[in-house]
């Protein structure tokens, strides 16, 4: 039986409450006085929590892999990251708001700055001279206003990033993610003509071309940014809902756009937060506590720091966090997993491999004799070291919502 | 996405230099006073390192499960024991220092004695005697030079072997391994016909058939060895080397020529060693350190004193390396990684089951607290315990030469 059909056929409703907190980068590595972020941080009441968990540790994909947050949190959502790809153009949509739904082609999309040279287009500036947002925003409105309808009655989205960045989403019938990159990746050459590398994908090659076409129509007589490169064509993925697979009823609680983008590919509900700060993420939950079985609670700021390389920083916000965790506990929840979608060590500036401190908080685990929560005592945890995508039926059984299989 | 393109997709070439030092059946078992060779050997140097690397202990393929050499190294060079066979007849010709290449054809041989009795033949004795490898040597020089090319063009290669045992290589076009062994295990019976297993092995079986009758011809008068046996027909396996794969540039340094021969089926450039002394083995390291980013270096004996069942003696292979691991370190490689292929247990006097110590050292791992390498230690070890061929891909990673896997 495949791993999805397993959970389909044993999980069952129920009121029990299941808490996942995602301290986005939580997993660090030692600074110079030999302790990691975690452990450097002042965290009484994880501590304390700790020696009535279970600990271990995850791997978001497997070892030696660094994960982006699109392949780490569908790991942390009970999926098997390498099943279900979400491709860049999905995450560039997501990051800034885009509603997408199944059958959408999502793609990036760079505002250019091309040059005619004996009759061809040569790119001059891949990033149009990373021009302000304020003109990205004017020019995505022209674009939208002249490009509504493409092809065989296609709808085309452009929404505006930062600087020369925007996200394109094409919905329609038969759209295929199969296409290149039309973006050289060189400047001095010239913009790639879009290509598929699938059969089924010709009719969103024309849909593209002809899209091409309206836009440099449309640009020509911009200074900088005159033209766009297209990358990371990829199609919504067709990921079967939390509630589908586990019969949770999930909500999520997240202030990023991208998280939040994440949570609604898997089929959760999305909470308002009104404020970007920790309280109010914690006020959120409270009000909506009566209304779901599964919520996914994230803190963003732990992975900024880390990316930042500003280690004390990092340790300043799980300590935050750390404050918050009682008001949280005072909730209820039969079931509470802390843990990190990956590691961003502030060593490392980034995103890396080491696998992530997990603590599980249930009666029914064999708890830990000591109160640390912390990589090393993860290390040592009594859960061992598993897949990060084990975590959500850990979590499932320990609510007792899994079915035994056969008898 | 499967395994192997997961790292083709990922790795980048960076000059980095990971050093991969493999003590051949390191891990062991207790002995009387309650130690294993690992623990009870001084080891002052892996010590004092293993407080700067994280432990841990890896499975060559899983869990009771004894591999041969073929299978162990090839999961310590980062692939798939499982997926990518390497034959008995391909070992074996290999252990000779035979040159093999995609498409060859490898068998191992025996010198047997055959009587005839109404009409058919006999198998009086499958090792002829055990007659003298100077015999062997003689009767191979016949065979090559009688049978140096058979059927639609396919060259033979004969190579002696120690007292009855040699090694054939068939090179050509169209050859196929699926042939079953002609050697019928037991005195008194036929010799088997050479028979295939798959569709396209009908052109092997003739080939081998009018060998055999050659052969046949060539050793009637022998008074032992008057015919052969052939087993493991085995291709030599279509294996993406390790450039290929993970954008090393690989180099081994090693003295035994099976060894060699697999650092080859990857890809590595085998380092001339002048002796089989262990200072040789370093010396060589020192020359080509500027040419390489990833070198395997191979210590045999600790595997050979451990199929003795001479415990001392291992323990003093293990102290010898211990003496020189300073000399190594000081080159400065960004990683290394210290672990056997399996475990030798004196105890067993063979290749055992049991787990690998594992010591992985970088400025990035979240380091041991304790001064101490043996397999106890590595089974708390921060790592865990992994499938061994996950542990090159953990080097590749804190030798920061894997890219993030989506965004």
């Amino acid at each position: 039986m495949d791993r999805e059909n397993l959970f389909r056929d044993l999980a069952v409703e129920t009121d029990s409450k299941i808490l996942l907190v995602v301290l986005d980068g939580l997993g660090g590595l030692p600074g110079d006085d030999g302790k990691t972020e975690l452990e450097a941080a002042w965290t009484p009441n994880m501590d304390e929590l700790a020696s009535h968990s279970a600990l271990g540790l995850t791997h978001p994909i497997s070892y030696g892999i660094t994960p982006g947050s699109g392949p780490s949190h569908l790991a942390l959502f009970g999926y098997d990251p390498l099943k279900h790809e979400i491709g860049r153009g999905v995450l560039e949509n997501l990051g800034l708001e885009v509603e997408l739904k199944k059958g959408d082609l999502a793609v990036r999309g760079n505002f250019c700055t091309v040059k005619e040279r004996n009759g061809r287009l040569v790119v001059l500036d891949r990033r149009a001279g990373r021009i302000p947002t304020e003109k990205n925003i004017e020019l995505c409105k022209k674009l939208q206003e002249a490009i509504g309808k493409i092809g065989d009655n296609v709808e085309a989205l452009f929404t505006p990033g930062m600087e020369h960045r925007f996200a394109l989403r094409l919905r329609g019938e038969g759209l295929e993610g199969c296409l290149e990159d039309t973006d050289p990746q060189h400047e001095g050459l010239e913009p790639f003509l879009p290509r598929a590398t699938c059969l089924q994908g010709e009719k969103t090659v024309a849909v593209v071309e002809e899209l091409l076409s309206m836009v440099r129509k449309l640009l020509k007589n911009e200074e900088k940014a005159n033209f766009v490169l297209l990358r990371g064509f990829s199609m919504v993925p067709n990921i079967p809902s939390m509630e589908e697979l586990f019969k949770l009823r999930p909500a999520a609680v997240a202030t990023y756009p991208m998280y939040r983008g994440l949570a609604r590919l898997v089929g959760m509900d999305l909470l308002p937060v009104e404020g970007m700060e920790l309280e109010r993420e914690v006020e959120t939950l409270e009000r909506h506590w009566g209304n779901y079985t599964f919520f996914y609670f994230h803190v963003k700021k732990t992975d900024s720091y880390g990316e930042d390389g500003n280690f004390q920083a990092k340790v300043r916000v799980i300590e935050a966090f750390d404050g918050l965790l009682p008001q949280l506990l005072s909730l209820g929840p039969q079931v509470v997993a802390i843990t990190g979608d990956h590691s961003t060590p502030s060593k490392l500036r980034g995103h890396s491999w080491h696998p992530n401190p997990f603590l599980l908080f249930s009666p029914y685990v064999r708890r830990e004799a000591q109160q640390v929560f912390s990589e090393r005592a993860c290390a040592r945890g009594i859960l061992g070291q598993f897949p990060a995508m084990e975590a959500l039926p850990l979590m499932m059984a320990h609510a007792l919502k899994l079915k035994k299989l056969g008898a």
